[in-house]
């Protein structure tokens, strides 16, 4: 697992020294690529693979489960900034043993997102492929370009929140492959795993408040996933885990089995919910709309310093270690 | 292959069936979907995959001829309705035994083609996998909408034309699966599978005239492209054998072993050449152009028919069978 970490952030580093990308595009870093319009509107472009044995197994989740979970971590970027989604291009390449009932669920899963969230899908490319599943959906949406919202403008002084409980979707990965008996709890994470609902009108009527400053979505777990926006951001944070949104889901299983939820809470992956950081004085206003408007918490979990891409974590204010912990897909 | 195949184009029907797409959406069925925006212009938006093992093998083609196909294969797509590419997405997926020569040279390849044709490589996807290379492109042009070209559009009565060599990129394939001895022909041959070149200058060019009136690209062999043209058009073609242009080394090989020529040129896949008709009273002034413009010939190969789908094919005006044969990649 580590050489191919070091593997996959060295090709992308390369990636990155060999394509400098300049304005007018904008979000460069970000969940989304912007290309400004000349209406005043932005495109935001983003892209995401599945691959069999890494990020799913065939007997594991059900076609229809992919089909709308690939279609969910694409829309997921797409809140992460504020869009609306609007286009997809799937393609996906299949060996000659997938039969007719897997594919039949899987359009059916990808049918079912693209109506919930309105989304065309405009074409694609299907192949074949010698052994494994691979699937790519290049999800295209837009937004006002003033309204959208990028990783790396957190202000010394924010509050760091998030808008959904973290954890859940690895606890049911673990659950899943330390083969722990469902039960309601167990039932709960799973379904968090299999068919995550990306926090897409949350990001829309976030991103139309003026005083969220720096937004992203939490999908390789929250850890990772700050460190990446303080770092584009040029600042540090504080976070406070005892803060940090468990579900009472992922407490009792923990519980039951051990685990430590914290740990999965921030090392995990694959929440997509929002991390977001808002001006301090206008917090408790946002909160309370954010309550009024979707019946649910924005989480208040820390504060953005000025010590660049210093992280800190506290456990009701003393300094807490975390635990390095890369939890893999199935490697 | 077969069942594959069926597979695959039961997959494609069955998105068809649960994805229709409608207007302001243009582009249905062709080589990109197409956008409009409000100011008169279509974004054209294409995707690509490659998978290891079936379109190619990894110890055949280096990574940079890789890197420069899986490019020129969607600019070929932009390139078929007359559009100018713009902006790339790319994700990868590769297992942990890759070395960092191979992705190097990847990115040069892809880099050299995103030079030649001004594309900006804006994002992407770079994960693991289990066991093969697995890689997409999706590629965003754009032009003018009143000049973008559809396949659905050729006309009774209207030339038929190509504008390059057919089956060379086949031939070369296999020469390379048949170990034939490398000479200047054969070189020439494999260079053309290796390292295809798109017809973009002179896609832009045939979109901007108007007595073009359908177009598209060969990238699985003039006989099955046609019939779609034909399909799309819902007319007929009787296409004289005799004028499909065939490269001098297509011919030397295929004498030396005892290759059909026509076969491959009819059957084969990946010319990355253009197909369209013409009005017949333009065609003479248009060919001139065209070979003024461009220094190569603008071939006329047949004449579109009123009998919908029925493709004839006349050997110096005798009626002419063609052996139904598809050749594969790596099956």
């Amino acid at each position: 697992m580590q050489f191919q970490n070091i593997n996959e952030e060295t090709f992308i580093q390369n990636i990155l020294q060999n394509f400098p990308v300049k304005e007018p595009i904008l979000g460069i870093g970000d969940d989304c690529a912007v290309i400004p319009d000349a209406q005043g509107n932005g495109w935001l472009i983003t892209t995401d693979a599945l691959v069999e044995g890494i990020h799913f197994l065939k007997d594991q989740i059900s076609s229809f489960d992919l089909g709308y979970k690939m279609m969910s971590v694409n829309v997921s970027d797409i809140a992460a900034m504020g869009g609306t989604p609007k286009y997809a291009f799937l393609s996906i390449a299949f060996p000659k043993t997938i039969n007719a009932t897997w594919t039949h669920d899987l359009i059916k899963g990808l049918k079912e997102a693209c109506n919930k969230w309105d989304i065309l899908l405009l074409g694609g490319d299907t192949v074949g492929s010698k052994r494994d599943i691979f699937i790519n959906i290049t999800l295209i949406g837009s937004a006002p370009l003033p309204q959208i919202k990028y990783r790396n403008r957190a202000q010394v002084g924010d509050a760091i929140c998030v808008t959904g409980f973290l954890g859940n979707s690895w606890a049911g990965l673990k659950a899943l492959k330390e083969k722990v008996p469902v039960d309601d709890s167990v039932s709960h994470l799973l379904q968090a795993h299999f068919h995550p609902e990306p926090h897409l009108a949350q990001g829309i009527w976030l991103a139309s408040q003026n005083e969220v400053h720096a937004m992203m979505d939490v999908s390789d777990g929250l850890d990772r996933d700050l460190k990446r926006l303080l770092k584009s951001s040029k600042c540090g944070a504080i976070v406070e885990t005892s803060k940090i949104p468990l579900a009472q889901a992922l407490l009792e299983v923990s519980q039951h089995n051990q685990w430590d939820p914290l740990n999965l809470a921030m090392n995990g992956g694959e929440d997509y919910c929002l991390l977001l950081t808002v001006s301090l004085d206008h917090l408790p206003a946002l909160q309370k709309a954010f309550c009024a408007q979707f019946n649910t918490f924005l989480y208040e979990i820390g504060l953005i310093t000025d010590t660049p891409e210093r992280l800190i974590y506290q456990d009701c204010g003393k300094e807490f270690q975390l635990k390095e912990e890369n939890f893999d897909h199935f490697q």
